[in-house]
Protein backbone atom coordinates (compact mmCIF):
# COMPACT_ATOMS: atom_id res chain seq x y z
CA UNK A 1 0.00 0.00 0.00
CA UNK A 2 1.16 3.02 -0.92
CA UNK A 3 0.44 6.50 0.42
CA UNK A 4 -0.21 9.94 -1.54
CA UNK A 5 -0.88 13.22 -0.20
CA UNK A 6 -3.13 15.64 -2.12
CA UNK A 7 -3.33 19.53 -0.56
CA UNK A 8 -4.91 22.75 -1.75
CA UNK A 9 -3.08 25.33 -1.18
CA UNK A 10 -4.16 27.82 1.87
CA UNK A 11 -6.68 30.41 1.35
CA UNK A 12 -5.32 33.21 -1.00
CA UNK A 13 -5.94 37.00 -0.52
CA UNK A 14 -8.60 36.37 -3.35
CA UNK A 15 -10.35 33.85 -1.91
CA UNK A 16 -11.05 36.28 0.71
CA UNK A 17 -12.20 38.65 -1.39
CA UNK A 18 -14.02 35.69 -3.40
CA UNK A 19 -11.99 37.00 -6.91
CA UNK A 20 -11.52 34.76 -9.55
CA UNK A 21 -8.04 33.88 -9.11
CA UNK A 22 -7.03 31.48 -12.17
CA UNK A 23 -3.08 32.33 -13.13
CA UNK A 24 -2.91 35.33 -11.34
CA UNK A 25 -0.17 34.88 -8.78
CA UNK A 26 -2.01 35.89 -5.09
CA UNK A 27 -0.20 35.70 -2.08
CA UNK A 28 -2.08 33.49 0.77
CA UNK A 29 -3.95 35.55 3.07
CA UNK A 30 -2.64 35.29 7.01
CA UNK A 31 -5.59 32.77 7.40
CA UNK A 32 -3.64 31.13 4.46
CA UNK A 33 -0.25 30.75 5.98
CA UNK A 34 -2.24 29.91 9.36
CA UNK A 35 -3.92 27.00 7.79
CA UNK A 36 -0.62 26.03 6.38
CA UNK A 37 1.36 25.29 8.95
CA UNK A 38 -1.64 23.34 10.62
CA UNK A 39 -1.80 21.09 7.83
CA UNK A 40 2.29 20.37 8.66
CA UNK A 41 1.70 20.32 11.70
CA UNK A 42 -1.29 17.65 11.66
CA UNK A 43 0.85 15.85 9.22
CA UNK A 44 4.09 15.63 11.10
CA UNK A 45 1.57 14.53 14.30
CA UNK A 46 0.07 11.50 12.00
CA UNK A 47 3.91 10.38 11.32
CA UNK A 48 3.74 11.59 7.75
CA UNK A 49 7.08 12.23 5.79
CA UNK A 50 7.86 12.68 2.14
CA UNK A 51 10.25 11.67 -0.63
CA UNK A 52 9.24 14.48 -3.08
CA UNK A 53 7.34 17.20 -3.30
CA UNK A 54 5.03 18.76 -6.45
CA UNK A 55 3.66 21.85 -6.83
CA UNK A 56 2.29 24.25 -8.96
CA UNK A 57 4.78 27.67 -10.26
CA UNK A 58 1.97 30.06 -8.24
CA UNK A 59 3.73 31.48 -4.94
CA UNK A 60 0.05 30.27 -2.80
CA UNK A 61 0.60 26.87 -3.63
CA UNK A 62 4.80 27.02 -3.58
CA UNK A 63 4.66 28.93 0.13
CA UNK A 64 2.11 26.32 1.09
CA UNK A 65 3.91 23.22 0.23
CA UNK A 66 7.58 24.98 1.83
CA UNK A 67 5.53 25.51 5.14
CA UNK A 68 4.18 22.52 5.71
CA UNK A 69 7.91 21.27 5.02
CA UNK A 70 9.01 22.98 7.47
CA UNK A 71 6.75 22.22 9.90
CA UNK A 72 8.17 18.30 8.77
CA UNK A 73 11.41 19.30 8.60
CA UNK A 74 11.74 18.12 5.04
CA UNK A 75 12.26 21.74 3.53
CA UNK A 76 15.67 19.77 1.97
CA UNK A 77 13.58 17.01 -0.51
CA UNK A 78 13.49 18.36 -4.17
CA UNK A 79 9.90 19.96 -5.01
CA UNK A 80 9.32 20.25 -8.70
CA UNK A 81 7.42 23.15 -9.97
CA UNK A 82 5.51 22.82 -12.59
CA UNK A 83 2.62 25.17 -14.59
CA UNK A 84 0.55 21.87 -15.35
CA UNK A 85 -0.53 21.79 -11.74
CA UNK A 86 -1.70 25.52 -11.84
CA UNK A 87 -4.98 26.33 -10.95
CA UNK A 88 -7.65 26.33 -14.32
CA UNK A 89 -6.80 29.51 -16.34
CA UNK A 90 -10.29 31.96 -15.85
CA UNK A 91 -9.38 34.06 -18.74
CA UNK A 92 -11.03 37.58 -18.52
CA UNK A 93 -13.05 36.37 -15.55
CA UNK A 94 -9.42 36.65 -13.60
CA UNK A 95 -9.59 39.79 -11.30
CA UNK A 96 -13.57 39.39 -11.21
CA UNK A 97 -15.18 39.71 -8.16
CA UNK A 98 -17.65 36.31 -8.00
CA UNK A 99 -20.87 37.88 -6.69
CA UNK A 100 -20.16 40.91 -9.11
CA UNK A 101 -19.91 38.53 -12.30
CA UNK A 102 -23.35 36.85 -11.28
CA UNK A 103 -24.71 39.80 -10.93
CA UNK A 104 -23.19 41.63 -14.30
CA UNK A 105 -23.78 37.99 -16.35
CA UNK A 106 -26.46 35.81 -14.84
CA UNK A 107 -25.79 33.86 -11.75
CA UNK A 108 -26.73 31.00 -14.03
CA UNK A 109 -24.02 31.40 -16.80
CA UNK A 110 -21.68 31.94 -13.78
CA UNK A 111 -22.14 28.82 -12.52
CA UNK A 112 -22.02 27.23 -15.88
CA UNK A 113 -18.55 28.85 -16.33
CA UNK A 114 -17.96 27.46 -12.99
CA UNK A 115 -19.11 23.83 -13.06
CA UNK A 116 -19.61 22.61 -16.44
CA UNK A 117 -16.86 21.13 -17.75
CA UNK A 118 -17.33 22.03 -21.46
CA UNK A 119 -17.67 26.13 -20.72
CA UNK A 120 -15.58 28.25 -21.66
CA UNK A 121 -15.50 31.55 -19.35
CA UNK A 122 -14.32 34.51 -21.79
CA UNK A 123 -11.11 34.31 -23.15
CA UNK A 124 -8.91 37.21 -22.92
CA UNK A 125 -6.60 38.26 -25.90
CA UNK A 126 -2.94 38.08 -26.70
CA UNK A 127 -2.77 41.62 -25.44
CA UNK A 128 -4.43 41.22 -22.16
CA UNK A 129 -1.90 41.63 -19.19
CA UNK A 130 -3.70 38.79 -17.96
CA UNK A 131 -1.94 36.49 -20.99
CA UNK A 132 0.55 33.85 -19.99
CA UNK A 133 2.93 34.70 -22.59
CA UNK A 134 3.46 37.35 -21.56
CA UNK A 135 4.97 36.11 -18.11
CA UNK A 136 8.65 34.76 -18.02
CA UNK A 137 7.72 31.97 -16.00
CA UNK A 138 5.38 30.38 -19.16
CA UNK A 139 8.23 31.56 -21.78
CA UNK A 140 8.98 27.74 -22.31
CA UNK A 141 5.34 27.48 -23.23
CA UNK A 142 4.55 26.62 -26.82
CA UNK A 143 1.50 29.19 -28.21
CA UNK A 144 -0.82 25.92 -27.97
CA UNK A 145 0.31 25.51 -24.45
CA UNK A 146 -0.62 29.08 -23.43
CA UNK A 147 -4.22 29.15 -22.59
CA UNK A 148 -7.00 32.37 -23.62
CA UNK A 149 -9.30 31.01 -21.53
CA UNK A 150 -9.38 27.33 -20.24
CA UNK A 151 -12.79 24.76 -19.58
CA UNK A 152 -12.40 22.19 -16.61
CA UNK A 153 -11.52 19.11 -19.67
CA UNK A 154 -8.97 21.91 -20.45
CA UNK A 155 -7.40 21.98 -17.29
CA UNK A 156 -7.64 18.54 -16.46
CA UNK A 157 -5.76 17.66 -19.90
CA UNK A 158 -3.02 19.43 -19.29
CA UNK A 159 -2.51 18.22 -15.22
CA UNK A 160 -2.59 14.77 -16.63
CA UNK A 161 0.97 14.13 -18.67
CA UNK A 162 2.47 16.12 -15.60
CA UNK A 163 0.84 12.74 -13.53
CA UNK A 164 1.96 10.17 -15.48
CA UNK A 165 5.32 11.70 -16.22
CA UNK A 166 6.49 12.89 -12.86
CA UNK A 167 3.99 11.56 -9.83
CA UNK A 168 3.35 8.48 -10.97
CA UNK A 169 7.10 6.90 -11.61
CA UNK A 170 8.07 8.60 -7.91
CA UNK A 171 4.75 6.75 -6.46
CA UNK A 172 6.05 3.12 -8.41
CA UNK A 173 9.39 3.97 -7.11
CA UNK A 174 7.87 3.74 -3.19
CA UNK A 175 8.62 7.53 -2.74
CA UNK A 176 6.36 9.30 -0.76
CA UNK A 177 5.07 11.88 -2.47
CA UNK A 178 2.82 15.21 -1.49
CA UNK A 179 1.11 17.27 -4.37
CA UNK A 180 0.32 20.73 -3.30
CA UNK A 181 -1.49 22.56 -5.60
CA UNK A 182 -5.01 24.23 -6.47
CA UNK A 183 -8.66 23.22 -6.32
CA UNK A 184 -8.98 22.59 -10.17
CA UNK A 185 -5.73 21.00 -10.88
CA UNK A 186 -6.47 18.63 -7.79
CA UNK A 187 -9.98 18.01 -8.89
CA UNK A 188 -8.14 16.26 -12.39
CA UNK A 189 -6.22 14.32 -9.92
CA UNK A 190 -9.02 13.09 -8.02
CA UNK A 191 -11.33 12.45 -11.22
CA UNK A 192 -8.68 10.02 -12.96
CA UNK A 193 -8.09 8.32 -9.44
CA UNK A 194 -11.17 7.98 -8.53
CA UNK A 195 -12.79 7.30 -12.07
CA UNK A 196 -15.20 9.93 -11.20
CA UNK A 197 -17.89 10.72 -14.25
CA UNK A 198 -17.92 14.77 -15.23
CA UNK A 199 -21.00 15.38 -13.17
CA UNK A 200 -19.54 13.68 -10.34
CA UNK A 201 -16.23 15.68 -10.39
CA UNK A 202 -18.17 19.11 -10.76
CA UNK A 203 -19.71 18.22 -6.97
CA UNK A 204 -16.42 17.64 -5.13
CA UNK A 205 -15.03 20.83 -3.93
CA UNK A 206 -11.51 20.16 -2.34
CA UNK A 207 -11.37 22.36 0.99
CA UNK A 208 -8.39 24.48 0.90
CA UNK A 209 -5.33 24.11 3.80
CA UNK A 210 -6.52 20.05 4.28
CA UNK A 211 -4.27 17.08 3.86
CA UNK A 212 -6.44 14.41 1.53
CA UNK A 213 -4.72 10.97 1.75
CA UNK A 214 -4.90 8.36 -0.55
CA UNK A 215 -3.99 5.38 0.04
CA UNK A 216 -3.33 3.24 -3.30
CA UNK A 217 -3.10 -0.75 -4.28
CA UNK A 218 0.08 -1.46 -6.35
CA UNK A 219 -1.75 -0.79 -9.28
CA UNK A 220 -2.51 2.82 -7.95
CA UNK A 221 -6.13 2.15 -7.30
CA UNK A 222 -7.50 3.58 -4.51
CA UNK A 223 -8.38 1.63 -1.68
CA UNK A 224 -9.37 4.33 0.56
CA UNK A 225 -9.36 8.17 0.72
CA UNK A 226 -9.80 10.25 3.75
CA UNK A 227 -9.13 13.65 5.24
CA UNK A 228 -6.85 14.78 7.89
CA UNK A 229 -8.34 16.97 10.16
CA UNK B 1 29.14 38.35 -20.78
CA UNK B 2 27.39 36.30 -18.22
CA UNK B 3 26.63 36.93 -14.80
CA UNK B 4 26.46 34.62 -11.65
CA UNK B 5 25.28 35.16 -8.26
CA UNK B 6 27.06 33.69 -5.39
CA UNK B 7 25.11 33.77 -1.97
CA UNK B 8 26.63 32.74 1.50
CA UNK B 9 23.42 31.88 3.59
CA UNK B 10 22.48 34.42 6.06
CA UNK B 11 23.84 34.51 10.09
CA UNK B 12 22.27 31.00 11.59
CA UNK B 13 22.01 30.35 15.08
CA UNK B 14 25.17 28.27 15.40
CA UNK B 15 27.15 31.30 13.57
CA UNK B 16 25.68 33.48 16.39
CA UNK B 17 26.91 31.30 19.02
CA UNK B 18 30.31 30.62 17.70
CA UNK B 19 29.84 26.91 17.50
CA UNK B 20 31.51 24.89 14.35
CA UNK B 21 28.30 23.83 12.38
CA UNK B 22 28.80 21.70 9.03
CA UNK B 23 26.32 19.55 8.26
CA UNK B 24 24.29 20.01 11.63
CA UNK B 25 20.70 21.46 10.02
CA UNK B 26 20.74 24.75 11.85
CA UNK B 27 18.48 27.57 11.96
CA UNK B 28 18.90 31.24 10.18
CA UNK B 29 19.03 33.69 13.39
CA UNK B 30 16.42 36.77 13.35
CA UNK B 31 19.91 38.65 11.89
CA UNK B 32 20.08 35.50 8.95
CA UNK B 33 16.13 36.28 8.39
CA UNK B 34 17.22 40.01 8.13
CA UNK B 35 19.99 39.92 5.58
CA UNK B 36 18.85 37.02 3.57
CA UNK B 37 15.66 39.69 3.07
CA UNK B 38 18.10 42.65 2.63
CA UNK B 39 20.24 40.47 -0.01
CA UNK B 40 16.71 39.73 -2.17
CA UNK B 41 15.88 43.58 -2.10
CA UNK B 42 19.45 44.39 -2.76
CA UNK B 43 19.28 41.92 -5.94
CA UNK B 44 16.12 43.24 -6.77
CA UNK B 45 16.82 47.33 -6.85
CA UNK B 46 20.25 45.84 -9.14
CA UNK B 47 17.68 44.49 -11.43
CA UNK B 48 19.02 41.00 -10.87
CA UNK B 49 16.31 37.97 -12.07
CA UNK B 50 16.99 34.54 -12.48
CA UNK B 51 16.46 31.37 -13.93
CA UNK B 52 17.63 28.54 -12.04
CA UNK B 53 18.58 28.42 -8.32
CA UNK B 54 21.07 25.57 -6.41
CA UNK B 55 21.28 24.97 -3.39
CA UNK B 56 21.92 22.68 -0.35
CA UNK B 57 20.24 20.71 1.52
CA UNK B 58 20.51 22.50 5.08
CA UNK B 59 17.80 24.57 5.66
CA UNK B 60 19.68 27.74 6.38
CA UNK B 61 20.98 27.99 2.82
CA UNK B 62 17.58 26.21 1.55
CA UNK B 63 15.41 28.90 3.59
CA UNK B 64 18.32 31.95 2.34
CA UNK B 65 17.30 31.59 -1.07
CA UNK B 66 13.92 31.14 -0.76
CA UNK B 67 13.45 34.56 0.97
CA UNK B 68 15.94 36.38 -1.99
CA UNK B 69 13.30 34.27 -4.54
CA UNK B 70 10.04 35.64 -2.43
CA UNK B 71 11.86 39.46 -2.40
CA UNK B 72 12.43 39.14 -6.49
CA UNK B 73 8.87 37.65 -7.06
CA UNK B 74 10.40 34.55 -8.43
CA UNK B 75 9.78 31.70 -6.37
CA UNK B 76 8.95 29.95 -9.29
CA UNK B 77 11.85 29.53 -10.59
CA UNK B 78 13.11 25.50 -11.08
CA UNK B 79 15.43 25.15 -7.18
CA UNK B 80 17.69 22.19 -7.29
CA UNK B 81 19.06 21.10 -3.65
CA UNK B 82 22.41 19.06 -3.57
CA UNK B 83 24.28 17.39 -0.49
CA UNK B 84 27.38 18.30 -2.66
CA UNK B 85 27.03 22.01 -1.91
CA UNK B 86 26.69 21.23 1.73
CA UNK B 87 29.03 23.26 4.55
CA UNK B 88 31.84 20.98 5.00
CA UNK B 89 31.48 18.29 7.13
CA UNK B 90 33.17 19.15 10.38
CA UNK B 91 33.37 15.81 12.18
CA UNK B 92 33.67 15.51 15.83
CA UNK B 93 34.53 19.23 16.00
CA UNK B 94 30.60 19.92 15.24
CA UNK B 95 28.33 21.27 17.62
CA UNK B 96 31.15 22.48 19.74
CA UNK B 97 31.97 25.60 20.74
CA UNK B 98 34.94 27.61 18.93
CA UNK B 99 36.40 29.06 20.96
CA UNK B 100 36.15 26.18 24.20
CA UNK B 101 37.58 23.94 21.06
CA UNK B 102 40.36 26.05 21.51
CA UNK B 103 40.76 25.94 24.37
CA UNK B 104 41.05 22.41 25.04
CA UNK B 105 42.92 21.49 22.19
CA UNK B 106 44.95 25.06 21.39
CA UNK B 107 44.45 27.64 19.38
CA UNK B 108 47.07 26.45 16.62
CA UNK B 109 45.40 23.16 16.24
CA UNK B 110 42.10 24.50 15.87
CA UNK B 111 43.32 27.31 13.31
CA UNK B 112 45.39 24.62 11.62
CA UNK B 113 41.64 22.40 11.34
CA UNK B 114 39.94 25.30 10.28
CA UNK B 115 42.34 26.60 7.37
CA UNK B 116 44.89 24.40 5.96
CA UNK B 117 43.20 22.44 3.38
CA UNK B 118 45.00 19.44 4.06
CA UNK B 119 44.25 19.29 7.89
CA UNK B 120 41.22 16.91 9.08
CA UNK B 121 39.59 17.63 12.04
CA UNK B 122 38.21 14.29 14.40
CA UNK B 123 36.38 12.48 12.70
CA UNK B 124 33.06 11.12 14.12
CA UNK B 125 32.13 7.34 14.18
CA UNK B 126 29.58 5.83 12.53
CA UNK B 127 28.16 5.34 16.05
CA UNK B 128 28.00 8.98 16.57
CA UNK B 129 24.27 10.62 15.59
CA UNK B 130 25.91 13.39 13.41
CA UNK B 131 26.90 10.48 11.25
CA UNK B 132 25.40 11.40 8.19
CA UNK B 133 24.45 8.10 7.46
CA UNK B 134 21.99 8.03 10.05
CA UNK B 135 19.76 11.07 8.04
CA UNK B 136 17.24 10.60 5.35
CA UNK B 137 18.71 13.22 3.52
CA UNK B 138 21.91 11.24 2.94
CA UNK B 139 20.58 7.74 2.18
CA UNK B 140 21.25 8.10 -1.51
CA UNK B 141 24.90 8.32 -1.01
CA UNK B 142 27.30 5.62 -0.89
CA UNK B 143 29.14 4.56 1.65
CA UNK B 144 32.18 6.16 0.37
CA UNK B 145 30.65 9.48 -0.18
CA UNK B 146 29.41 10.22 3.44
CA UNK B 147 31.80 11.49 5.33
CA UNK B 148 33.12 11.02 9.44
CA UNK B 149 35.17 14.26 8.85
CA UNK B 150 36.22 16.14 5.85
CA UNK B 151 39.35 18.41 5.51
CA UNK B 152 38.75 21.58 3.12
CA UNK B 153 40.28 19.88 0.10
CA UNK B 154 37.58 16.91 0.31
CA UNK B 155 34.66 19.84 0.28
CA UNK B 156 36.38 20.70 -2.73
CA UNK B 157 36.65 17.54 -4.35
CA UNK B 158 33.09 16.70 -3.54
CA UNK B 159 31.51 20.63 -4.70
CA UNK B 160 33.02 20.54 -7.95
CA UNK B 161 31.16 17.75 -9.92
CA UNK B 162 28.12 19.25 -9.19
CA UNK B 163 29.17 22.27 -10.35
CA UNK B 164 30.30 20.83 -13.60
CA UNK B 165 26.80 18.80 -14.22
CA UNK B 166 24.87 21.06 -13.51
CA UNK B 167 25.45 24.75 -13.14
CA UNK B 168 27.95 25.52 -15.85
CA UNK B 169 25.27 24.26 -18.37
CA UNK B 170 23.03 25.74 -17.26
CA UNK B 171 25.07 29.11 -17.22
CA UNK B 172 26.12 27.79 -21.12
CA UNK B 173 22.09 27.90 -21.87
CA UNK B 174 22.19 31.37 -20.66
CA UNK B 175 20.20 30.98 -17.93
CA UNK B 176 20.67 33.41 -15.22
CA UNK B 177 22.12 31.24 -11.99
CA UNK B 178 22.06 32.29 -8.36
CA UNK B 179 23.88 29.72 -5.99
CA UNK B 180 22.70 30.22 -1.97
CA UNK B 181 25.37 27.69 -0.43
CA UNK B 182 27.83 27.81 2.31
CA UNK B 183 31.36 29.84 3.60
CA UNK B 184 33.32 26.63 3.00
CA UNK B 185 31.12 25.17 -0.70
CA UNK B 186 31.68 28.49 -1.73
CA UNK B 187 35.50 28.97 -0.85
CA UNK B 188 35.45 25.43 -3.38
CA UNK B 189 33.25 27.38 -6.19
CA UNK B 190 35.95 30.39 -5.83
CA UNK B 191 38.97 28.73 -5.93
CA UNK B 192 37.85 26.68 -9.02
CA UNK B 193 36.74 29.95 -11.31
CA UNK B 194 39.53 31.94 -9.63
CA UNK B 195 42.34 29.70 -10.36
CA UNK B 196 43.35 30.56 -6.77
CA UNK B 197 45.97 28.19 -4.81
CA UNK B 198 45.29 26.53 -1.47
CA UNK B 199 47.55 29.25 0.25
CA UNK B 200 44.80 32.21 -1.63
CA UNK B 201 42.16 30.43 -1.13
CA UNK B 202 42.00 30.07 2.66
CA UNK B 203 42.74 33.81 3.53
CA UNK B 204 39.15 34.00 1.21
CA UNK B 205 36.14 34.69 4.10
CA UNK B 206 33.05 35.21 2.44
CA UNK B 207 30.38 37.00 4.49
CA UNK B 208 26.97 35.90 5.30
CA UNK B 209 24.11 37.23 3.32
CA UNK B 210 25.87 39.23 0.79
CA UNK B 211 25.43 38.94 -3.00
CA UNK B 212 29.02 38.17 -4.35
CA UNK B 213 28.93 38.61 -8.52
CA UNK B 214 30.92 36.97 -11.05
CA UNK B 215 30.89 38.22 -14.52
CA UNK B 216 32.35 35.80 -16.69
CA UNK B 217 32.98 35.41 -20.09
CA UNK B 218 31.94 32.75 -22.60
CA UNK B 219 35.08 30.14 -21.70
CA UNK B 220 33.47 30.89 -18.07
CA UNK B 221 36.78 33.10 -16.70
CA UNK B 222 36.11 35.54 -14.22
CA UNK B 223 36.09 39.26 -16.32
CA UNK B 224 35.53 40.82 -12.97
CA UNK B 225 33.78 40.08 -9.39
CA UNK B 226 32.36 42.29 -6.54
CA UNK B 227 29.99 41.90 -3.62
CA UNK B 228 26.29 43.87 -4.13
CA UNK B 229 26.39 45.93 -0.72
Amino acid sequence: MQKLVLLRHGESIWNKENRFTGWTDVDLSEAGIEQAHKAGQLLKAHGYSFDAGYTSVLKRAIKTLDIVLEELDELWIPVQKSWRLNERFYGALQGLNKAETAAKYGADLVQKWRRDPHELPPAVTKKDDRYPGKDARYKHLTERELPLTENLKETMERVLPFWNEFIVPAIRKNQKVIVCAHGNSLRALVQYIDHLTDEEVTKLDIPTGTPLIYELDEGLERIRHYYLE
